[in-house]
Parts: C-alpha cells; sequence; structure tokens
C-alpha cells in the first residue's frame, strides 16, 4: 500500500557531546520516508534547491521511495542548526533558515493521489490542509505539529485536526495544544477536536497510544550510547505509519504493535548522526529488536497472593 | 516470611495545586510498611516523639505492622515540610526538623532479628549498616538513599552497598551516585558496587530495573488524578519488597511482577494526601490494578511483515 508524506527535506548542523556535523542529510520528510521505506511503499512530497545533490536523491530511490513529488526550485535547500546537552532530550534550534522551503506550495504528482495513507509531517497547518484536499480517499491519515504552529496557527491547526485520524506529537506539544498539564486529561480534550487516536512520544521514556477503548504504554528501548536524537521522532512515525500500511490492520491489537515498531526505527536512527544508522537495515536487526522491546517490557499475570 | 524495616515516621505538612494539609501521618517507613502489609509480616523500626497520637499507632497496628521496634523518645517526631508545583514530580523541600531522628540509634528488639527480608529505607548509611549487623540471616536486603548521602556519606553508603542485593533510588541519585549522565552505563557502575539487581524510579514515567541478564521496564499508570506523589517511592518499594517476601522466589520473572505490585501501590497512594488511599485497600483492588498494569503494556510478537 502507498504511503503518502509531506514535510521538510533539509539540511542539519548537529552538535551533541559525542561529535558535531554540517549540513547532513536531514528533515522531517526524510527521516519519515526512509523508516518508513521498509515497511512500504513511500511517495514523498517536499523542495529542495538547486544545491541538493544527486547523491541524496539517489539515497532515497535505493530505499525504493518514489522522489516525483519532491521539487527542486531556484535558491537554497531548507538549513537547520542544532544543539544537544548531556541530556539529549531536547535540541536547543541555533539557526533556521527556510530557504526554499519559505514559499513551498506542496503540489501532487497524479500518482500520488491514490494513497491509502498520509502522513503530514510537521510543517503549517495550512499546507496539511491543502495536501489533504489533494488526496482522494485515504484509509489513514496521521499528522504531526509544533509549539510554533500551536501558538501561531491555532485555527488552522484544529481545522486540520478535524481531517485526521491520528496525532503523533510529543508531551510538551500535547499540553500546551490542550491547555492543560495532566496528560491523561489533555489526551481526552485532544481527541475531543477530532484526532480518534493521540500517540504522545516522551523521548527518552517511550510513547502513550490513547483512544476510546485503552491507553498504551511503550517504553523506549534503554540505550547505552545516544549520539544523535535529530530525527527520532519523525523516524518513529515512519516506522509506525509503515508498519500500518503494510497491515492495513487497524485493531488496537495491531496499532500497538506498530507503536512498537515506531519506537523500534528512533531506537535505531538516534546511535549515529542524520540517517547513517538507518541507510541499510537488514530486516532480521529490526525483528530481533522489536523481540528486545518485548523481552524488556514482558511480566506475567498476577498469581493471587493473597490466597495462597 | 518477615520483612524488616528501618526509615522514618514523621508528620508532613504538603502543599499540592489541590489542597493542603498539615501535620498528617507520613515517613518513608509508613509508607513502606503500610504498602508491605498488603502481602507479608512487616517488623517496623523507626522512632516517634511523645506528641505521636495513638490513632496513628493503632492504624499500624490495625495492619498487622509489628511496631514492637517503634520506640518513643522525648521530643518531637521528624516532621516535613515540602510543596509540589503542576508537574507534580519533585517536591520542594520547604523544612525539615529532625527532631528525635537527629539521635536515632535502631535497636532491634529480639524477634526482629530472624527477619527473612530487610529494607533500609532512606536514612544515614551508617544507621543502615548498623541495622543490618542486627539481623541474622536475611535471605534479600534492599535500600534506598539519598543525594544527601550520595555527596555527604559516600564512603559509608558504598561500604553498606556492599551488603545489599537491591538497590531502589530515582534516576537523579542513580547519576549522581555512578556520576554518569547515561542511565544503562550509571546502572552497570553501581551494580559494580554491590547489589546484584538496581530498580531506578521515574516517576509518573515508571520504573526500570537492572540486574547481569536483562533491563525490565514498568511504566507508571497514567493518572487523571495525581492528587499528592508524597511516598509513592517508599510504597513502591514496600509493595515491591511485600510481594517477594510473600513469594520467596527471587527469579528474574518473579521479581518483574514485584516491580508491578511496587508500581500498584505507587498508583494508589498517589490518588490522595497522605497514607489516605492505602488504609484499607481491598485485595481485588490491588489485584484489578495489577491486570491494568499488564492492559497498559500488552502488545503481542512481531509477525514476519517482511515477508508477505
Amino acid at each position: 500500500m502507498s504511503l503518502l508524506v509531506v514535510g521538510s527535506v533539509a539540511f542539519d548542523s548537529v552538535r551533541t557531546p559525542f561529535g558535531e556535523v554540517e549540513d547532513i542529510l536531514g528533515g522531517s520528510a526524510t527521516y519519515f520516508s526512509t523508516a518508513a521505506s521498509y515497511f512500504t511503499d513511500v511517495n514523498l512530497v517536499a523542495v529542495v534547491g538547486e544545491d541538493f545533490p544527486a547523491q541524496h536523491l539517489n539515497f532515497l530511490k535505493s530505499r525504493g521511495i518514489n522522489i516525483e513529488g519532491l521539487e527542486k526550485q531556484a535558491g537554497k535547500t531548507f538549513r537547520w542548526k542544532g544543539e544537544y546537552g548531556y541530556q539529549l532530550n531536547e535540541a536547543q534550534t541555533l539557526e533556521t533558515h527556510l530557504n526554499v522551503f519559505e514559499a513551498f506550495k506542496p503540489v501532487l504528482p497524479a500518482s500520488y493521489k491514490e494513497a491509502e495513507g498520509v502522513f503530514l509531517a510537521n510543517i503549517n497547518p495550512e499546507l496539511q490542509m491543502d495536501v489533504l484536499n489533494q488526496v482522494r480517499s485515504p484509509k489513514i491519515i496521521a499528522c504531526d505539529t509544533m509549539n510554533f504552529w500551536i501558538s501561531g496557527k491555532r485555527e488552522a491547526l484544529l481545522k486540520t485536526l478535524g481531517h485526521v485520524d491520528i496525532l503523533v506529537i510529543n508531551d510538551g506539544e500535547a499540553r500546551q495544544l490542550a491547555q492543560e498539564a495532566n496528560l491523561v486529561k489533555a489526551a481526552k480534550a485532544i481527541r475531543s477536536y477530532g484526532p480518534k487516536h493521540l500517540i504522545i512520544k516522551r523521548g527518552e521514556y517511550g510513547a502513550l497510544m490513547f483512544n476510546s477503548q485503552s491507553i498504551f504504554a511503550a517504553p523506549a528501548y534503554p540505550m547505552e550510547n545516544v549520539f544523535d536524537p535529530t530525527g527520532a521522532g519523525d523516524s518513529f512515525a515512519g516506522g509506525f505509519m509503515g508498519y500500518l500500511l503494510n497491515t492495513m490492520n487497524f485493531t488496537e491489537e495491531n496499532m500497538r504493535q506498530a507503536v512498537i515498531f515506531g519506537s523500534v526505527m528512533a531506537s535505531f536512527v538516534v546511535e549515529d548522526f542524520s540517517l547513517n544508522r538507518i541507510r541499510a537495515l537488514d530486516y532480521k536487526e529490526i525483528l530481533n529488536r522489536y523481540r528486545e522491546f518485548k523481552q524488556l517490557t514482558h511480566f506475567e499475570e498476577p498469581e493471587d497472593v493473597f490466597n495462597p
């Protein structure tokens, strides 16, 4: 099944306590597409500048990602520069240059319009809605957003959320969107805006998925070496949506497995800079790490210790 | 089987965004004993002042807790005053009056010396060692500590840790003790100090248990109403150790179940001030919440989605 993603393709410059890199391949749509490409067909919509090298295009194609919708425009590619401290939980943004991304108007190639799944990465909610309006009859729609849009484009964001099945955001964004400190209450409020499912990403603490029936708590994989957290959230979303499109099964049980596949992809991506660790994963590595998540969380039913 | 605990019995004054109470029953040994009393026999060692009312003693006795080792001394009972903000994760201590606790020298009644299990709550590590020296041949020993002892009595603490099977501390304390920001690395270092098992409490993010074989990640129960987090860590330890003493089974599988029973007791205690919520729990409530933890974390084995 085919999965459409719209978002950014960027050059990142990143400093962590373990090293520093400049102008490496990054962007929400890049991480998402690469992670999802292990599970399903991906159609990428984004924009790059004239400085975007063939080498990166070839990499995306080598992952089987359809880049017909990756526009090349006059000007420079979107650039982001950030830094992480030892806690590695939140980046401090040092520079953002939107460049060609500033006037980006996503136009879907005809072949993209039949996509069964859509992921609206973190972009202007008006553009998210523009993209949705171009897709014929998607079976499942997920989106991401950020503090900048929650405060600056709240009405447009609420409109987009009215058309979305799954919202994937971090805990700070959930609290801000619902204007509520308690996450369980915040989740109720957010689900009343439209999305039947809410996934709250909590970095090193894992993820929570809320729906009308239940809450699912997935841990993050305890890592001895977190090298660079950039892209973890988008890779999570890519693994999650990729698995859902692979199986086209939206039961609670299967969505929980999708959350674990998302967590697996995020756990790989943080082991190196850029997409290096997920450029050429082996399927066995992915399944083995899934099993490690199972081992990490498994416990037996309670015994009735009170009446021995 | 009998479980010895040494720690504080105190009067707490607590302010949270939801209310304020003065001089209510608190203290690490009180929370621990009460939580553990649902699972096993508890022998309490602590000190109170002349102001400690019969009503509280009667409550402890009503839970079947042996208070022969609860000394009453001239002077006032230990008092603590703290405040929580909306995040509810960490208390700000406003006042600490050690009172009779300052010169506390725990002396075990003869009947306590045969205890099969020992929990050394967060007190001076020299006193923790004094208590251990008075117990004949315990099968399992766990302890807690805090930043004050990690920085102020490091040598004495390391000596105590050399005699302890399980250390139960929070993530900040683990990082400080190991002088290492990464928790997986910190856990390795701490286990090299003595404890074969390390449990790291992470408040609303649950707990991690490390041993030589594996890591276990337990979530916290997502609460819609956290009323007062005071005593959550000690109630966790009480449920954990109580279950271990009930079963006397120290396999990895059973210790994971113990972590969940600890998490269950902690999830109850935060629902009200003081010990109010765990004064008279029904065994069914405990088992039902355990099952809710199971439901919260359960997911199936991976399917081989890569070769459909």
